[in-house]
Parts: structure tokens; sequence; C-alpha cells
């Protein structure tokens, strides 16, 4: 089956990818200007599902490192996109044969977008999460042993570097120091990867997901919280309105919590929400709810619009959803990689029914 | 004319660096050993005269890069020496055929031996800055246009990167960060040059002139002070006993500045040395003496030993030396890279004969 993203595809992968979000990974809507306007000038993108990759094909993902709060000053460039994968390209000595996504949540699931169209190269509909996270060695490749260097980064002013580390905590560490560099905002391509290892490590139908949840959350669309809800296998977790958000840029991360008063039948309560760029932790009554590595996403309570971590305001009407991650984050290395512990909270990461301290 | 490196030249080689290093560039000693140790596994290195070079040699230097505190607790390896090298060769996709070196005053002075010597390659007797300075940039063949990058990065750990930047302010600015992820000490290889490039930028017979400079040093040598002075065309500025010291390293150097008591001829005056991993400021009695691009060095007042800024105690007896710098160096745009007001003081730099102001 022949699977396109064309540009009306932009707008609902946008929102979808907004929701899987989860409240970071940078406001998508930048991500579909850019995409829009290269799908109108080189055409459709094909999408191809991870179970027809062939196991030799090289696919070279694309994203961008940095500060969910920069990035909406600061937009990239096609060419800063394509600087970045020809550079990683060339360093390696490969010829790429799919353009990669490794986070579908955020700006992330349309960037690629960019890249497969001005180099007219298929997209695999997959990514490296199945949602947003902050740091770059948190995705499910990393748990079977891909390496994200050699990597390249570059930035809209002409400068780039290939790093190649010996873990990818590393190149974390580094990359994060020159995106910080570059004005806390870059493109990187990482994780090269061949076709059977993307099977192996790979979130399935990401990309395809996020165009489903987007078309469910139309605007106008009655009914939107709840068919993303079920979509998801999820559940709505509070109603309520923002009071108050704390929020401050801490070593090129957008950091902070929001407190929401329940409305309906949340009347009374108290939610709270805690940030690393993206939702890491939502309580009630100071009560854990849920955590990551799950996802907790923040909708407009009557629209179902997605609302980012930067994008909350006083005054917001929100419906806090939650939804089960891909099951692989809860093994023990996944939770080492990004339960709630990494993120600085002293707490054990609750299974995703409920019950806390066994995964 | 053969002039080689052996083993017994690496002594007064790391001397002669150490007064060439104007109280920074890192302690030589510690290149030093690693150079005798090459030297003995490998044999003697040929040191080629700038004049010598093929127009089209490929000159490949490399250096450490970091703070001179950080570089006497953490040595640098062969491996990470020869990485540097043969990482830029292969992203460059050239063949090299000397190795050059930047900085001849301290360590910088001794790890080209290294490289040389490990590599089975000549030694390009030169160097780009005839003395020692705390930046990349700063270098006389930026002057002439060349480019530090593509440039690489390693550490003892095995992480290592490229750097391609729009000019050698940024390349300093990505790698300076690079280096501190990496522990405050890389090894880098940069400004990958013709030899027809050496020769409108290198600076002549500095590796030389560090050889000689440690023979009239030597131990036990009596007038060595005034041998050396000589040598440089310099004068004594200060003769006295050190009595504080203040440093601090702040985003990877070490800065401070040092008082010294009178003694002898200078008895009833104060002189401050002002100091930024190399001395950038002498003054008398709070009237200024020599300034940057123009060499300060801080010998031992009996033996002529040279001191570093990280070796001067309270109670050293010191004779405070000034020689003048390349020639270049006082050029508008030479002053621009590397007069007093880069480092924050305000003042015009002085020229060698002592005049302000008509640099």
């Amino acid at each position: 089956m022949t699977n396109t993203i064309r540009v009306e595809d932009m707008q609902p992968i946008a929102r979808g990818a907004a929701m899987l979000g989860t409240g970071g990974g940078g406001d998508p809507h930048l991500g579909r200007l850019l995409a829009e306007a290269a799908l109108r000038e080189h055409g459709d993108v094909e999408l191809v599902a991870l179970a027809d990759l062939p196991d030799d094909a090289v696919v070279v993902p694309v994203a961008m490192m940095g500060a969910p709060t920069v990035m909406v000053e600061k937009l990239p460039t096609v060419e800063q996109l394509e600087g970045a994968v020809r550079s990683i390209c060339t360093y390696l000595g490969v010829t790429p044969t799919h353009i990669g996504c490794m986070e579908a949540g955020g700006v992330n699931s349309t960037l690629p977008v960019v890249a497969a169209a001005k180099l007219g190269l298929p997209l695999l509909d997959a990514d490296g999460m199945g949602r947003a996270f902050p740091e770059l060695q948190m995705v499910l490749p990393t748990l079977v042993g891909a390496r994200a260097t050699p990597m390249s980064i570059t930035d809209e002013k002409g400068n780039s570097g290939v790093l190649d580390t010996v873990d990818n905590h590393w190149a974390e560490r580094i990359a994060r120091s020159v995106t910080i560099d570059m004005g806390c905002s870059a493109m990187v391509s990482l994780y090269v990867m061949t076709g059977a290892v993307a099977k192996a490590g790979m979130v399935p139908a990401t990309l395809s997901l996020c165009r489903e949840l987007g078309e469910l959350a139309a605007p106008g669309h009655a009914g939107a919280v709840s068919a993303v809800v079920e979509r998801l296998g999820g559940r709505q977790v509070f109603v309520g309105k923002v009071v108050d958000v704390q929020r401050r840029t801490v070593t090129g991360f957008a950091r902070g919590d929001a407190e929401i008063q329940g409305l309906d039948e949340c009347a009374g309560s108290t939610g709270r929400l805690r940030f690393q760029n993206e939702h890491i932790i939502v309580e009630v009554d100071d009560e854990l709810q849920v955590t990551a590595p799950d996802l907790i996403i923040v909708l407009d309570a009557e629209t179902g619009e997605p609302i980012t971590t930067e994008g909350m305001r006083f005054g917001h009407r929100v419906r806090v959803i939650a939804a089960p991650c891909d099951e692989r984050w809860h093994s023990p290395e996944g939770i080492a990689l990004v339960g709630p512990r990494y993120f600085g909270y002293d707490t054990d990461p609750l299974r995703w029914h409920g019950k806390a301290g066994d995964a």
C-alpha cells in the first residue's frame, strides 16, 4: 500500500505531533510551515512502513536539538537540514535510502518531512520513542545498541560539526554544548542505521498516528478529546484552569511546573504538571497520577487543541490526558534512561495501570 | 643542512618553550616526557626549515587545547594526538607531509614532536605565533586568511569531533565548549595548510629558537638570564620577590595576577603581572611597562629557569624580562586579535621601544 504525505496532511500531522510531544518537543507549527513549503516545491513524500523496510536500507534521521523556548524565535532553514544530512552521509561514505524521524512528538515529526521532500527520499513511518523526550540518548534504538554518532550538527550561520563519541550520553553532552554555542537550537543528523536496526529499535507507524490524531482533533470536531483518548488507549486525568506556570530555561532546557485548579468533575482538587521540555509528572492533590515514560498530554478543554508547555497561560481551561508509552520503555533499561529519577524527581515510575514501583 | 630533534634535545626545547610560553601555554615538562618516550621508540624527528618547505606540502598542526591548570593533572596520550591528526586527514582526504606547531610557547612546542615521531613525519621548524596565546584564532596565519577549520578534537576517553566553522572566532568558541565537556583539555588538529600558506603566515625557526634558549639557560649556566635577554633582543623589566598570586579558572582559562616586591636595583618598587593563561601586562609602581603582544617572561632570578603562571609561588625570587614579538602582531589586525583590550584591559598596547599608543 502506498502512503504519501501531501501538503494537506501537514496540519493534522502537526496537531497530532503536538499531542505526542506531551507538552514539549518544540512547536510543530513552525516545522509544518517549512514542510508545506518543501512539499509544494518538491512534491509529495512517500511514507514507508517499518515492516516494508529492506534490511540493508540506510536510514538517516534528522532532528532539531535545543530548547523549545528558543525554537519559536529561531527558525531552522531547509539548507541547514539538508546540510546536516549531507554532512553525515559524506562523513560516513553512505548514500541514504530513507529519511528517519527520531521523535514523533513536536517539531521533530515535521522536520524529517522537509528533508525528505528536499532530498527526494522516502520517509520511514516510525520514530525512535513514540513521543518526545528532551535528550538525544532517550530513544529506543539506544536500548538495542544503536549509536547516536557519528552525528552531524549545523547552525543557520554555516557552522557545522561531526561528533563521534564513546556512547550516546556523551553524544548528548557534547552536542548539547555545541547547540548552546549555536544559539540554543541546531539541526542534527544522528542514529544513521540500517533497515534491520530500525526494525529492531524503532516504534512503528507513529507518523501515521500523528496524522490520525490530528484528524480526530480537527477544528470543530465535537468529542475530539474523547476520540483522542480512545485512539491512544488512554484516560482523562484532570480537567481545570491553569492558575500558575513557572518556567525557566536551564542549561538549554525549559524546566518548570504548572498548577491547575479543578473544574467540573475535578472541582475542589488541584492538579500539578512538572515538566522538563516535556511533561514528566502529573499529580492531583499531591498524589502521583502518571509519570514518564507514559504520555501526559494537555489539551484545550473545548477544542482538543494540544497545548505545549511554553504555550500554557494563566486562565487556559485544559484537559490533562494520559496514555501508555511503548512497552519497551518500562524495561529496567528504559526506566534508567527516561524514568522520573533521571529527571530529578525522587519517585519510582508508575505503571500505566496506576500501581507504583513494579516497573 | 639536516636538522633533527633527538631525545637529548627535548630538555632544552622544553625549557626554551616555557620561556616563549610567557607564563602560559601549559607546562612543557609533561610534553617533554611524552616526546622523549616517542623519540626513543620511533627515532629522531627531522626538523624542516620554513624556507625549505615545498609550496604543495600538506602541513598538519597538532596542539593541546584547554586550561594549563588542568593540563598538569590530565596528561594527553600518544593515541589521542595521533587520532587528532588521522581524523582531520581522513575528513579532508589528504595525506600529511609535515607536522606543524601552532604555538612554540609551552606544551604545544613539544606535542607536535610526539605526533611527528609516532607518525614518522618531518616537523616544520616554525609556529603560528612565536610565543603562546590563549585562544585558537590568535595565530598569524589568521591574518593571512588561513582557516582553523575543518579541525579535529579528541579526548582521552575516545570521544572525537570535526568542526567546520564560518571563521576562526567561531572555531574557538565551539571548540572551547567541547574542550570543557572533554574535561578542560583536549587534543586538536587544526589550520591544515599548504606549504605556500605556511610560508606566508608562520613564524620561522621558533622550535630551533626554543632549543637554543634552553641551552643558553641550561642548569648551572652562569649568566643564563642575560644570555637569554640578549638572544631575544629583550630587556630586564623587574627583579623581586613574589608576595601575592591570585588565580582563578574562568570559562576554561587560568586568569589572575601576581604582585612582586622589588629587590636589588628595583628595591622599593612594586611589580604587577596580569595574566590570562599567559602574561598580558607588566606594571611597575602602577605604570605600564610592557603589554601583549610583546613577550613577558618570568625567570628564576638565580637559575634562569622559566616559571609558569601556575608555578608562581609566594617567596619566588624572579626576574621579569620582556622581548619584542613578531612585528606582524603590531599591525592593526594583529592588535585586534591579541592586544590588551581583547583581554579586557583598558589600555592601548605599548610598542616594544616603550612609547604608548603608536601601534
